[in-house]
């Protein structure tokens, strides 16, 4: 295991690694996986060597951060990388890796491999084959064009349309203003030649609504756009400069009617219409099912981020001595109640979604082998329920998690070279791409008040993944209360998974009454949009908090050593009664409690697992922690070697220490004028 | 009043314009006054004007921000913009507009201006009357050395030393090693002559504490640094780009003795310690005390960024049309219930917090021209008291409006021209400097637990801006409950400003009996520590949030437009139920509610107040909105113009529609090898 996994450095955070209570090695193999953690070794040192994954001395141009994006997604095709993320476990280290040190380049490379040549795979066939080929060969890049300009979420609204020529057997493609412009599309700045477009499929002035289209946009040969076409690069955003993300507009374009992808839906030469299934909306529903492993990736993404973040402001606080109990004495800010209470139940946060985002990649992989058959069926609408809910939630997560690190790290985690700064910008996007967290996020509660009739009637609730299961005992359980009469009691992993069922259960049975006694006066569509807030948002989080912890419990029963085992209970009692916390408003209103008890026994239990984690919280980090190269922070390195980091960051600002090239203007401000 | 403000240009923003309930014109005046208004106006032409005021078309590099910055402090010292904002409401406006137009160059420009001229003017004698008039000729620049990189708000523990040698009869200033390097000081970076330095005073061998010198660092005819100095630039940052932000370390450099600030503190050639005061914390609160106008523009900087980013996310949801009840029918995203539970509660923020800055910093105006005669007087700590509170309650609240507008804007807020990302990053500091938030939050909790035995004795509390006059009757206050049986009931601003004040006395209560209980076993230290989290943080919040709203009753009732009126009141209500459901858990924890009623009517109250304000919001936000100009968003323009601005936009990315230069190596791709 030592040749797996070195010591780390010796150092200050010396002091709490020897505190802790478990072997951080042991617990990274039991979290990560031997394979992973091979994979891992492997993959640092690939891209500790390879040039263009080096940090810049000057902060680049933008046309530089695409250009050395670029350059890294081709250095990413060209390693074997690739390969080697074979098993399921592995592609979400890979994810992880790849955004922590690239993660522009993750994206782009993603966009291309997955959502360009997947929804070539599954929706196009023979016909196809030599785009899919040319894309695995790179001799095309592809991109991905689905949200416009005026509509993201809102895909039925798409105004992009492919009207179907007789005379020339052509669609020809048409965006009618610039609202309809297709953007966001990564590759499609600066580097994509083909498009995979969802337009509004037009037959004799019929709307046959989005259909999937594969449209050569730029000549490969030089990288010109086609004419008929305005492309162009949107330019800088917050985060991911890397990302040529860009718009296209079409003006009567013409492509093939063969570009029309055609596994599921196809239009003969004749121009009629021909489908296996019974409705559009069938088509459409199968292909944006094909964007649900985008989705875990997105919580897998955030979680990643998160680690970066919490990595940092834990492994500072331990180094950063302020104040003390007596004048000669200052103590790691760590020691400070609420610094750990704004720190540990993030870093709790990291281990249960790294779990969760774990297990349903896997169940993704294995699925997609078979998906045809099992097309619609009630599993991939459970992984469409799970995936968009803990899309919504581990992204505004670990965003509070990023700020709060951020804050935690003082004046010099505002420093560029903590690191912080850009993680939060990266991180950004994860909220709204993918679909709005807030809009997504319905498709769970949706779900689970489609539910309620079954559960009425008493059928047995029984979902593939078994995330819903307990709600056939909904009417019991909403008689439980809470009954812990002291921290250990409260803690007990069955009393907080049944406060969270309880929660589920209740916010439900509200949601579908609101939603019950609005359909008296109001239409379907505003009896929606009226029952989101305090409602099925609340419902939507209660219910994924309780299968994040449902799963977390799952692993923690699979652990052999004791000493993890025990520190994994912390953590979930720790983020259970942290989750707990936001809706004990809830738990009184509901009846659930009663009385001052339970709300001041869940703030004692918080803070006193907080007191219990603080010893581990260093080797807690270190074993879910990038590796320093890729954290490339000077406040989180594994050395914790803070000032002097910082003193050699500073020392080596360029041009730092010398006059500015406009000190005269400096020296004579005195006598200058307007 | 036409003239004064013109109306906006018609566009898609006229649908809500004309359904408000209001003359947004009569709101700004009577927000802002007569007087700001033309302020405001007259700044605009000013600034309009000035070309280094105006946006890059390029992003530019590092050094370009810093020269940019600098040539924008020297032309706001250049323009009557300083002399304009004589009046303590103008001032405020002011630091808004700045913020708005130039955030960096305003603080560059104010710690100059402020913390070293005011300094020097507080702490020095004739003496020092040189400097003071170098500074306001702009013969010399200063700047204000007070954090080490080691140490922030620990004061005490800051290793800078100013050893007197009576030989040569000089101070000898000398950093220990990097982390007692003075840093953070804007200006220090690049354009500072002059320092003001907290050193520790060492007189044959002993320790007097931190005191105040002012320090030539750079030639102010070259403006090379001095020998025995090591000056550098920190580099780049999250934001504020523009500020020189700086590090310096002495090595054995010496000042003459005549440097020390002695207004009330000296050291005599002999090298005896002088003072009138008792002791040297004394002197350091006299001192400090001279930050909390510092801080209390920071609650004044927090708003006006919170007012950038709620003008962009209310008028592009006014905009934005999304879904609807019907196929054939879109309506605006601000129709949405959720949306508006997003963003309307910072709406009212805006108005609340700007009410209350301008309030104190009117407060401080006066104040300072006795300042000498109320020294240490009940005046100045409640001031303190408020401006610490409500710098971190601001801080904390905008940062949350700014996220929640980035993302409420959709995929487009996380484009740059959306302007929202570089509005947190320049926010985000307002969290940290001037004193870390978690820390100083803890004066406003101190200050009222030292209250708490005389509420117990029944003495009579009468605090000079009565903020916290309404503990007198804590004990009647605690014996109050939640009686409202209805929303409008609910929503009267009695009630609202009722369970705030039991709150206020309820943590109190219950933090002090915290603190007793913990006193038995454990030091003053850790009682203080342990007592923070959901007990003295709490309180201080409940306590600045009851006094906000107190405030704003104040100046609803001045109000004469019934119109006028009604509007803000339903701000209020709003406001302070959005407050009081974060607190929803403790108002059943100390019995203030029972049953299912209480939280249950705060929420249905919130949903309704925020459908009730739905059609005024976009007036509301007219009236607090910065001019276009600066606003500077595509998506936030007055004239609601967003998918032209965004087209605009797009098409003029530099090089946005060419090839990259780069473009072989993409062609090549196929071919490349490492």
């Amino acid at each position: 295991m030592a040749s797996l996994l070195p010591d780390f450095p010796p150092g200050p955070l010396d002091f709490y690694r020897k505190k802790a209570s478990f072997d951080w090695k042991k617990m990274k193999i039991f979290v990560e996986s031997e394979e992973v953690v091979r994979f891992l070794n492997y993959a640092s040192d690939v891209f500790q060597t390879l040039p263009d994954f080096q940090t810049d001395d000057h902060s680049p141009t933008l046309d530089q951060q695409r250009h050395k994006t670029f350059k890294q997604v081709v250095a990413l095709t060209q390693t074997d990388f690739n390969e080697k993320t074979g098993k399921a476990k592995t592609v979400a280290a890979a994810v992880r890796t790849c955004i922590h040190i690239a993660p522009s380049a993750f994206a782009k490379f993603g966009i291309n491999r997955h959502y360009f040549r997947d929804i070539l795979q599954n929706q196009g066939t023979d016909r196809h084959r030599k785009f899919l080929e040319d894309a695995k060969n790179y001799r095309i890049n592809g991109c991905f064009c689905l949200t416009e300009i005026g509509h993201g979420s809102d895909t039925k609204s798409m105004r992009t349309t492919a009207t179907y020529d007789k005379e020339t057997g052509e669609f020809v493609m048409d965006t009618p203003d610039f609202e309809a412009a297709k953007c966001w599309a990564s590759g499609l700045g600066k580097t994509a030649t083909h498009a995979i477009v969802f337009a509004q499929l037009v037959l004799d002035d019929v709307f046959y609504g989005l259909h999937c289209f594969v449209v050569p946009i730029r000549d490969a040969r030089t990288l010109l756009p086609y004419p008929g076409l305005v492309i162009g690069d949107m330019g800088e955003k917050v985060g991911l400069q890397g990302i040529d993300n860009g718009f296209v507009m079409f003006n009567k374009y013409r492509i093939p009617r063969e570009n029309l992808l055609n596994k599921y839906v196809d239009v003969t030469v004749d121009g009629e219409y021909k489908t296996s299934f019974k409705s559009v909306q069938e088509v459409m529903q199968m292909t944006f099912a094909a964007l649900s492993k985008g989705r875990v990736n997105i919580a897998t993404l955030a979680e990643g981020y998160g680690a970066r973040a919490i990595t940092i402001a834990v492994r500072y606080a331990a180094v950063r001595r302020q104040f003390g109990p007596d004048e000669d004495t200052e103590i790691p800010i760590l020691e400070y109640q609420s610094h750990q209470y704004r720190l540990f139940p993030y870093l709790a946060a990291i281990y249960i979604v790294r779990l969760f985002t774990m297990y349903l990649i896997d169940i993704i992989d294995k699925l997609e082998i078979e998906q045809d058959k099992r097309s619609f069926s009630d599993l991939i609408t459970e992984i469409h329920v799970l995936s968009t809910a803990s899309k919504s939630i581990a992204g505004w997560l670990f965003r509070d998690a990023i700020q709060e690190c951020r804050e935690a790290c003082g004046g010099h985690g505002y420093l560029k070279v903590s690191g912080i700064g850009d993680t939060r910008a990266n991180h950004d996007a994860n909220c709204t791409y993918e679909g709005d967290s807030h809009v997504i996020i319905q498709q769970t509660s949706n779900w689970l008040i489609k539910l309620w009739p079954k559960i009425e009637k008493g059928t047995k609730i029984e979902t593939p993944l078994q995330s819903a299961n307990f709600l056939s005992d909904a009417f019991d359980i909403l008689k439980h209360q809470f009954h812990a009469t002291n921290v250990q009691e409260l803690c007990k992993p069955e009393n907080i998974v049944d406060a969270h069922q309880w929660l589920v259960c209740y916010l439900l049975k509200e949601t579908k009454s609101k939603v019950e006694s609005l359909k008296q006066t109001r239409g379907s569509f505003w009896v929606k949009n009226d029952t989101q807030v305090f409602f099925a948002k609340s419902l939507s989080t209660a219910f994924i908090q309780h299968f994040f912890l449902q799963r977390m419990l799952t692993v923690i029963n699979e652990a052999t050593d004791v000493s993890i085992k025990n520190v994994l209970l912390k953590l979930f009692s720790l983020y259970g009664l942290w989750s707990l916390e936001k809706f004990l408003s809830t738990l009184y209103e509901g009846g659930y409690m009663q009385g001052p008890q339970g709300s001041r026994l869940v703030h004692e239990a918080i803070l006193s697992l907080c007191g219990d984690i603080k010893n581990d919280a260093v080797a807690l980090v270190d074993a879910v922690a990038p590796p320093d190269f890729a954290l490339n922070s000077v406040l989180g390195a594994s050395d914790g070697q803070v000032y002097q980091r910082l003193q050699t960051a500073m020392f080596s600002v360029p041009n730092g220490m010398s006059r500015p090239s406009w000190w005269q203007e400096v020296v004579n401000w005195k006598s200058s004028k307007i």
